[in-house]
């Protein structure tokens, strides 16, 4: 197999917010793994909150090819030798699950849900994030958020309640919270039952920091609302530890290091009665229309990140309405733009 | 989908005796499932123990058929309407689990442990079981029992020293003990150190009752044997159940109920550090073939089941001299004999 990767800078329509700062570009990797005249692709879209970037990313793709043989349908083997490069990057990690798994995919010719035994099963709607900085923004937006059936909004800093109250006046969503470690217990635990009660909020993500386990203990005493742990888990050996003091999981492919390790983090959780939810960071169509294959077996999907941009370089799965439509096309089922 | 069910009863090589009782005939069912005029061919070996027999995974066979639609890409879907198809048997859910698996595999023209991403990883070997009633069958079978690299070695009944020490000295084998049962938490703690001690014992599976969890947790605190259980554990919540007090788990697809649940044990055992067997009942190369295409996965294989019955229907994996050797035809590779 042959492997290639170039990088590219995806433009957000907007610039995007979250409790620990703000982005109006973001570079991501490319990759292109060819066998026997068939190309796959996949995309490495680097967080540094992972200790991660794109030239961390992109030289862990490069010193990766040398373990690719010369055998698609290796992809266990190969997801492991991966895990012995150096500098290790789980965005560039996930990329070459990625592609690999497109390039299966488009061998076979059939899409990779398919191949995963997940056809006929409904994947839930797709939240839409509220980034915003200020309610002004999601006024100017709020005919294209209308759109949504469900919105997950960003919480930790500005002003929570404006936005809050904005958004269940104004649209007819379901609204999600996700904190992004911006609270400390005692105000979790307040704002968790004054919002859920005020606003109906289905669940709460990432309220307190990700290593404070004590914290997300006291907040499952002192509250009944759905706690989702997203920065505190990327594997599924970090599922089994916090089981015990959360609901739900999100589960996101550049964290997790790809496809196989997502899965098994479905699994686990599965087994231990949690919910499971599928994110995304910024992306192209490529990480999105991964990830978009294994949503069938997942209860909560947060898969925009490809909406989020205005130059997507491919065109793939877009969950325009919240609906997320797998089609029978071979692999990820992508296209060139 | 099309489906049709046949009983078909195996013929013993020689009588199977364990712990809990001799057999020398088993009755299987044979299911086919037909798509788009390609067959795929799945085996339900039911087991008493498992609360299953014959007429019960066949009813339970022919009652699936309602569940099955027309695409056979929906294994998940169908998995989990399988478990509501009333008188649930494992095998018979093995069954139509394993037969769609080789149909999807037919279809995409690829072996399944390629379809799974298990291409380049070797399978361990497979033991033998070592079933005999008494020291005298042993020695008829001595030159047969030789040509495996590792024996399992039934005890927990009859002459367990004599059998052990015949073993020991007249073959190089690795020696492997499974107790199905048979011993009691004080003789369980005396034996498994004096055997390890004496004939070197790799690991003693199932010592002690199913249900046994202090039992198992004395055991663990008196001897630094590896302890694997097999009855305990039929499902990925049992895995997380049993981890604290055992080193590792047996799966068999009769018991599991197919290939899915398999999967999930794998991952959950996996992710709590725990070693991983595949085991088999007595079956025919269908079952056998099915386990096999999972084996890359695993630690510790058993999968002698279709070495042990002298008229099987089906040509597929057989682990001759122990060494599972996966082939490149399509689906569980069998041809009917």
């Amino acid at each position: 197999m042959r492997l290639d990767v170039s990088t590219y800078t995806l433009d957000l329509t907007i610039p995007f917010a979250i409790a620990r700062g703000t982005t109006s570009r973001h570079e991501i990797c490319i990759v292109e793994i060819e066998f026997d005249g068939i190309t796959g692709y996949g995309e490495a879209s680097p967080s540094s909150y992972y200790n991660d970037d794109i030239e961390k990313a992109r030289r862990f793709i490069l010193n990766s090819s040398a373990k690719l043989g010369d055998d698609p349908f290796a992809i266990e083997k190969i997801s492991r030798a991966l895990l012995s490069v150096e500098n290790y990057s789980p965005s560039g990690k996930a990329a070459i699950e990625i592609a690999l798994f497109d390039l299966v995919g488009k061998i076979l010719g059939k899409p990779l849900f398919k191949i995963l035994g997940l056809s006929q099963l409904e994947p839930p709607l797709t939240s839409f994030t509220v980034g915003v900085e200020d309610l002004e923004s999601a006024r100017r937006r709020l005919e294209f958020l209308k759109t949504f059936p469900i919105l997950k909004v960003k919480l930790g800093f500005g002003d929570e309640v404006g936005l809050l109250q904005f958004l269940k006046s104004e649209t007819d969503a379901i609204l999600r919270a996700d904190v992004n470690e911006g609270w400390d217990t005692g105000e979790a635990i307040e704002k968790i039952n004054m919002f859920r009660e005020e606003f109906d909020i289905e669940f709460f993500e990432q309220p307190l920091r990700k290593e404070d386990f004590k914290g997300y203990s006291e907040i499952r005493k002192e509250t009944d609302a759905m706690i989702i742990v997203d920065e505190s888990v990327k594997s599924a050996a970090d599922v089994l530890k916090w089981a015990e003091v959360v609901d739900g999981i999100n589960i996101k492919l550049m964290k997790s290091g790809g496809i196989l390790e997502a899965l098994r983090m479905i699994t686990v959780a599965r087994s231990l009665g949690l919910k499971v939810m599928l994110g995304c960071m910024v992306e192209s169509s490529i990480g999105i229309s991964a990830a978009a294959s294994l949503s069938p077996l997942v209860d909560f999907c947060d898969l925009d990140g490809n909406l989020l941009i205005n130059n997507d370089p491919f065109d793939g799965v877009k969950a325009f309405g919240g609906k997320i439509v797998l089609t029978d096309a071979p692999g990820l089922g992508l296209k060139r733009v």
